[in-house]
């Protein structure tokens, strides 16, 4: 806080909790919280990763400044001797995207999760190390999230016992791989297996890309950048690639053949690591992505929060000051929510963090029995979290006003670097309807006998749930996480029961699967809001300590599950688990949780413990100061470099001197 | 279409229906249709319209690069001797926000609307002729929505018969205003009027703002731009502007004094020019920004469902192609109702510019009936058109896949041009709670006699509305207009009478409006739903001719309805305008009508005549050439000058050559 004034000092006396006990709370422990803390701090005193400029910069030199970062990134690392976890830290609060994401995040996992013990010990190391740099290639010009449809092909040659890749069509262009573009020495490409004129499906090889000794392509391989991508900064700090081969040649020990192996003479072989290993992968990855997304979300609603309490516009009495935006209930109903869910997908994220661990350790002892539900549950949970955070940062930059337009609000690049996440590691949609896949296959199993587990346990309870009528009378009466849960669950199984009983009706099942698609994502969307909403309500059963943290937390998880009936209180109407009159008491119940969150709201986004650094927000200052700082910004745009701009000369002063007579 | 092929042949064989009269519907009639078709071809035509580079540009090239166009643009107006219309379309053709937009657009009707006669003979024909560019300069750091909280003063001087212009605070700094940062060599200034040390509200003033001879700030001033705003190329052409006054003096009648008098001896007299005439110039601003919103969705809709028809997921039976994405059910419940919505969008929008000559010409006859009415529904409109707009350009940016994220998809600059639209003119919040006091007016009204006119019309019939329910039994009995207006109008009326109930139950009105808010706004969205929806249904009582031309309107004005039925089946089941089950028909028949799209979709947006200079996408190409041309566009990119990047030496070879050793 420069000049030590701090303009939200009289918001943050409101708070009616332990700040420092929430700032726990929300980091998940006093180890994750002193670990982020100090990173990111270390990150945000050091001038090296200034992100002031970012915004401005054209691409050729965005993308230099990016390899400067991450080159001096590894260098602190190394020269602190970070663990592990303290540099994935790291990585995260330079807060850039960059090739080293993928390195670190997609090729060594890869290379880890099917690899064997051989291959892994061949190129983890040097991998670690940095000396080759790796991407992770599958998708396509034509081919995204179909897997089987990739067209690259690996035909093997028995002949030299070598693989022969090749891009058969435009199409079969790689096309979207994170550092391929211009960094990496070597990527996992997935490839069409061929072996004896017979194809094999889709595997992984290790393919070098590029010469050591100068960074040159290597022959037969075709490698650019695809091009600016949505957003100033943003993703274009990263160099997502194009990539062709024309007949490379890679020894076949550089198929990944943990799972299946290729032999010396062409057969195909499988090993006995159970391929659900892959799910377990997708488990996994899936789960970080519902992190980032409390993390974005956290942001903007930081950012949108802290600008609503300095912001004043309207109400002035007698000359008196405007009234702070964050006193309309229009603002408080936009903003809360999302305060709320920034909450919820903390916890929620939190609890998928133990379901990976109890799923990794049940495949380790041939138990696959819960893979599916918890296959189910991250990819439903991916959906609704991304799709979420990207609409809530876009409706906190609307929160924000016209300056939220202004790059220095940090809103438009947190949007623009955010939204691939709905796209990415699945496609929101196409996540659904295999969640939906899954949801029907439980429902048409309730008579067999076989009683659904983990987050489908409910629907054990369907018979229950289909004659429930919720007994709310009064408005306080949906304070009780008990009303609450069932209304939710009645609502879910419903749902979920009327897709199928429609789907019983078409002869061919794929085709009313097909044709009731949209009816299916609405189901799924609420069996996913439910599993948040009682994650959310088992986190207050905890113990909690700290003043008022507790209670705080019981406001927010209120102000969720409220906002959300009342979002979708046709769901709840159609399927008769509310009545309208018990919708209209929610509604009056949530006004009265805003007015309780209003007070405590700037205290909840200091508890997120974001410097002014990672935030990169001039609305968002820790300290208010908003409007002399964004008026400061304003004159290094390259704009301002001369006060008569470029072009004067030739096209301004000529318009102004012109004789010629308009007809207009 | 270049090498004449077009990939999506088959697709325009299916039509059914005349497309060339579906154009001049869409256009509005034979003459609109036959200018816009030729001027938007002439842009096309012209290289020295192009828009390639424009999301690769650095700020100070961009902003040229507009100044370049903005001139030639006024050479070719000049040459070709374009008429008022055609001018007009050729600057909206270009399609690159420009200091233009300002003069054209605000500068020079603030002095048409706020100037004396005398004023308006000395200032036109110097504003029409461009030897001054003027911009419109209302907006400070500190205020935006709120006109009455603007800071600047304009303090009268009797002794030199001058005003003095002064920036009091930081804070009252102009701030956004277009055209100001670098270009404008005038504005009209909003101040606070003082004279004689009394305030006597808001006023406009022209100020000259820099010297005609070299361009430089006059003494007393200081300009500059406010910085990067969202997106590549986007807004960024525009030199939205910061401007601070030190004691500038004007002459007095630089006052714009139209409506309000300043004397020689510094009294405030009223001329007998209505003010309301105010209210007539919003309507006419805010009439055209729903013209814009009808035009940018339904740019965003034909990029999308062409990309749609060119893509292939998943579906491959026997290794034969893949499903096109437009046959999914998903795919088609996301992006038809907002063709739907597109098409709703013009026709309400031209109702909207009959609306405005008929205000107008009341107020010629002093007749202000009907103008609070006019102003709530082009507020609301306005509101309704510009939020569905800016979520629809992003929901077809993510129809289109990972390929939506690529600047050369046209869609990032697309929403982030857009999105200012809900901001500017009225924040659409702050313009819905001024409908919303309409409303309530109009409802506390019923009682006395005063009957509502105009689209408040239906609140008239309030008993009946109270008193309806609604007949359907089966689902065609919704492709039955009147059945759909009367629920559509039940529920307008409902949420209106409920929340005017609650109102009552407040000591203090005020309290009550403001604790309510968030559900007046949810009433002010059925409203204005409402008023859509009757504008497209009476479109379909006139007489459009050409082969099934009115049979593909129907089904897509009973996509809108239904749509929005279904998403807002809350608000239709607890106000019990329709019943559980008449809202499962619904849903049912909108599947039904998705169908009837699919086979016309592509001829439905080639109906728009969009030329692909102005579609600027390479996803959304007419000819569906999309896979070489993405190849093509990537190597353009700055990045790709060299095969091995600028930086490799410094950072990227010292990490692969490094001998240290990583703790990790």
């Amino acid at each position: 806080m420069e000049g030590g004034v701090d303009y939200l000092a009289d918001e943050r006396k409101k708070a009616e909790f332990d700040v420092q006990q929430m700032k726990i709370v929300w980091a998940g422990s006093h180890h994750t919280f002193e670990i982020s803390d100090r990173i990111s701090k270390l990150v945000a005193n050091d001038p090296a990763f200034s992100k002031d400029e970012r915004t401005m910069l054209p691409r050729k030199e965005l993308f230099k400044n990016t390899l400067r970062k991450a080159s001096y990134a590894w260098k602190r690392i190394n020269d602190l001797h970070l663990s592990e976890e303290e540099a994935s830290q790291l990585r995260f609060y330079v807060d850039e995207p960059a090739f080293t994401d993928l390195h670190w995040g997609m090729f060594i996992p890869a290379i880890k999760g099917q690899g064997t013990d051989e291959q892994q010990k061949k190129w983890l190391p040097l991998a670690y190390k940095m000396q080759i740099i790796g991407c992770y290639a599958q998708t396509e010009l034509g081919h995204g999230s179909n897997v089987q449809g990739l067209e690259t092909t690996a035909t093997f040659d028995p002949q030299t016992d070598e693989f022969v890749i090749h891009s058969p069509t435009l199409t079969s262009s790689k096309w979207w791989p994170g550092g391929l573009g211009k960094v990496s020495t070597h990527g996992v490409v997935y490839a069409r297996l061929i072996t004896d004129g017979q194809e094999h499906g889709i595997h992984g090889f290790i393919v070098q890309l590029r010469r050591l000794e100068d960074h040159r392509p290597l022959p037969g391989i075709i490698i650019g950048d695809i091009g600016m991508k949505f957003g100033n900064g943003a993703y274009n700090t990263m160099d997502n690639g194009v990539l062709r081969f024309d007949h490379v040649r890679i020894p076949r020990d550089q198929m990944l053949m943990r799972v299946s192996q290729v032999t010396r003479d062409g057969k195909v072989v499988q090993s006995d690591v159970p391929r659900q290993l892959v799910y377990g992968t997708m488990v996994y990855v899936r789960q970080t992505i519902v992190q980032d997304a409390s993390c974005a979300l956290s942001r903007a609603v930081c950012i949108a929060t802290r600008y609503s309490a300095v912001r004043r516009q309207f109400g002035s009495h007698n000359g008196g000051p405007e009234t702070q935006v964050i006193d309309y209930k229009t603002q408080q109903s936009r903003l809360f929510p999302l305060l709320a869910s920034a909450y919820a997908f903390r916890f929620v994220g939190e609890w998928l963090k133990w379901l990976y661990t109890d799923v990794t350790q049940r495949l380790q002892a041939n138990d696959f029995s819960t893979l599916p539900e918890a296959h189910a549950c991250t990819a439903g949970l991916k959906s609704l979290t991304t799709s979420v955070t990207a609409d809530g940062i876009e409706e906190c930059r609307k929160l924000c006003g016209g300056h939220g337009y202004l790059c220095t609000s940090g809103l438009p690049e947190l949007f623009a670097v955010y939204v691939p996440a709905c796209t990415y590691e699945g496609d929101n949609i196409v996540l659904m309807l295999q969640v939906a896949r899954i949801l029907m296959k439980t429902v048409s199993q309730l008579g067999s006998g076989k009683l659904p587990v983990g987050t489908m346990a409910y629907m054990g309870r369907i018979e229950h749930l289909l004659q429930y009528r919720c007994n709310v009378q009064k408005a306080e009466d949906w304070l009780n996480p008990a009303i609450v849960l069932e209304a939710f669950e009645a609502r879910a199984a419903r749902m979920s029961v009327s897709c199928a009983k429609k789907l019983s009706k078409f002869a061919n099942p794929e085709e009313g699967f097909a044709e009731l698609s949209a009816d299916l994502v609405e189901a799924v969307v609420a069996h996913c809001q439910l599993i948040v909403v009682s994650k959310f309500i088992e986190k207050l059963q905890q113990d909690i300590p700290g003043k008022g943290v507790k209670q705080q937390l019981k406001v927010l998880c209120g102000v969720y599950y409220l906002f959300l009936l009342h979002k979708h209180q046709g769901d709840f109407l159609a399927t008769s688990c509310v009545t309208p009159k018990q919708a209209s008491l929610a509604n009056d119940q949530l006004r009265v949780l805003y007015s309780q969150v209003r007070p405590n709201a700037i205290a909840l986004v200091d508890a997120f413990n974001y410097t002014d650094h990672f935030l990169g927000s001039i609305l968002g200052r820790y300290d208010g100061n908003v409007y002399p700082k964004l008026y400061e910004a304003a004159w290094k745009d390259p704009l301002n470099d001369s006060v008569v701009p470029d072009g004067y000369h030739q096209y301004i002063r000529p318009l102004l001197k012109q004789q010629r007579s308009a007809k207009l």
